[in-house]
């Protein structure tokens, strides 16, 4: 492809460029917030990330990424949609991502919407909710967890981590495209809750049944708290069920999200048990 | 306590000293590996060390930690010990751990056994055993999801990242002193596991059954593979059971230390109802 084909493609190599600064600063949270737009790198992300349904506003090419059949669809594709290409140096592209092997490609995306109210919570069986998660590792592996159950997104509680930070979209393996994510105070999401059918289900310790034999019921919504100090006693009391998993060693919790992870395919096999 | 109580004791304040250059340095793999040395912060961490009876060679404190009983126990038992305990500022605390909370303490160990020869694995009904596995997170994970379902340690085939690394040991929670570790080439592994009892299950896609109704036996080795490439294909044919775990989105895996949680409590579960 030549320079200068399409009118929305241009070529950038100069490190204190406007655009470059301003993908550059969306790795802040404070800039994501303020420009309503996120990063995701990386040609199997940006594929999934078409494949639901989300095109990048601004695709970021390497000069010197390796040609690729997928990439090349994605390019028209962006192109059609008035989206613009930028095709850019290694070094200004490692720049933008803050990584040293960069992968050649990465998206600017418009923020997804995280209203709790616009969650359809009948579309999945179950839903998982995180509490005050501060890890972004964590709640990009929760996302990834939540694709692979079935279960249609990942509602955050409190302050977490941001879902749309580089290390929560890396983690997520594209799930952040496919799955919901609502933001909402407790107050929020137990409102919601309980306007409508659903089954709170905390992990906790706490006058708790064994999670391989609790009655679980669709949709179920599993619910796992911050990574030092768990859930608040009032949020676990709030729960329909309480359940707890065996811990044989000497500590007395998991990673939230291997916790998380372990209940969700324990309540899909029992749900699937059910039909 | 006064300054210079025990002759074991004393108070380093300069950045350039070079104990500290030393016990810096310990962030550093090949420092690391040519000093025998690992660090471990935090007073929780410091305690399970002790408590699965290993004390730190040195004990490093910042002059503005808050007392506490455990950290006076602790404190005798390494100068008992003959042990060396610095006192330091918090800047260099934090320079010698690299993180800007530092907990106040920290402690110098000597590297663990890591030799498989030595594992006897009649001692518990579940190990966990990761190929390639590059993320020192997710290593740290599978160590503390290991001593969780009661498992006697993690084996590390292949080049594996380092289970001494800061990030390692911190997302471990403690369970690197409690888990045995082992470090051994996939030849190695296989040949001093045929030289006894074990079942070799591995996470795979490949002509494998579900991983709720596999025949699980002890002493249960659960594989899981490389975060991006999984378990090359020879090594899942030499595996006794090949088992799946349900992938209902658009994912095709899981985050490793996930995978391996959820099948470890799977097995747990079935293990448990033989009994």
């Amino acid at each position: 492809m030549t320079e200068g084909q399409t009118t929305n493609r241009r070529r950038i190599t100069g490190f204190s460029n406007e655009t470059v600064k301003a993908i550059r600063s969306l790795r802040d949270k404070k800039h994501r917030k303020a420009s309503g737009r996120f990063l995701a790198e990386g040609l199997r992300l940006l594929t999934d990330a078409r494949a639901s349904g989300h095109l990048p506003e601004t695709l970021v090419l390497s000069d010197t990424r390796d040609p690729h059949p997928l990439l090349a669809e994605l390019e028209s594709a962006i192109r059609a949609a008035g989206g613009a290409v930028i095709e850019t140096t290694p070094d200004i592209l490692a720049k933008i991502t803050g990584k040293d092997n960069p992968q050649g490609v990465a998206g600017v995306f418009a923020e997804l919407d995280t209203a709790l109210t616009r969650i359809d919570r009948a579309a999945a069986p179950i839903w998982l909710v995180a509490q005050a998660l501060r890890d972004p590792g964590n709640l990009g592996t929760m996302l990834r967890t939540a694709d692979a159950v079935g279960a249609g997104g990942l509602i955050l509680v409190d302050d977490c981590a941001d879902p749309f930070s580089a290390e929560a979209v890396r983690a997520s393996m594209g799930a952040v495209f496919t799955q919901r994510i609502a933001r909402a105070s407790w107050e929020e999401f137990l409102h919601w809750l309980r306007a409508g059918e659903g089954q709170l289900v905390a992990a906790s310790l706490r006058d708790a049944i064994s999670y391989r034999e609790a009655p679980y019921t669709a949709p179920c919504f599993i619910l796992v708290g911050n990574e030092s100090r768990g859930l608040p006693g009032d949020y676990e009391t709030a729960a329909d069920l309480r359940v707890t998993m065996p811990m044989k060693g000497r500590a007395d919790s998991l990673n939230a999200a291997v916790a998380a992870a372990v209940l969700a395919y324990e309540v899909l096999a029992a749900l699937e048990k059910e039909i």
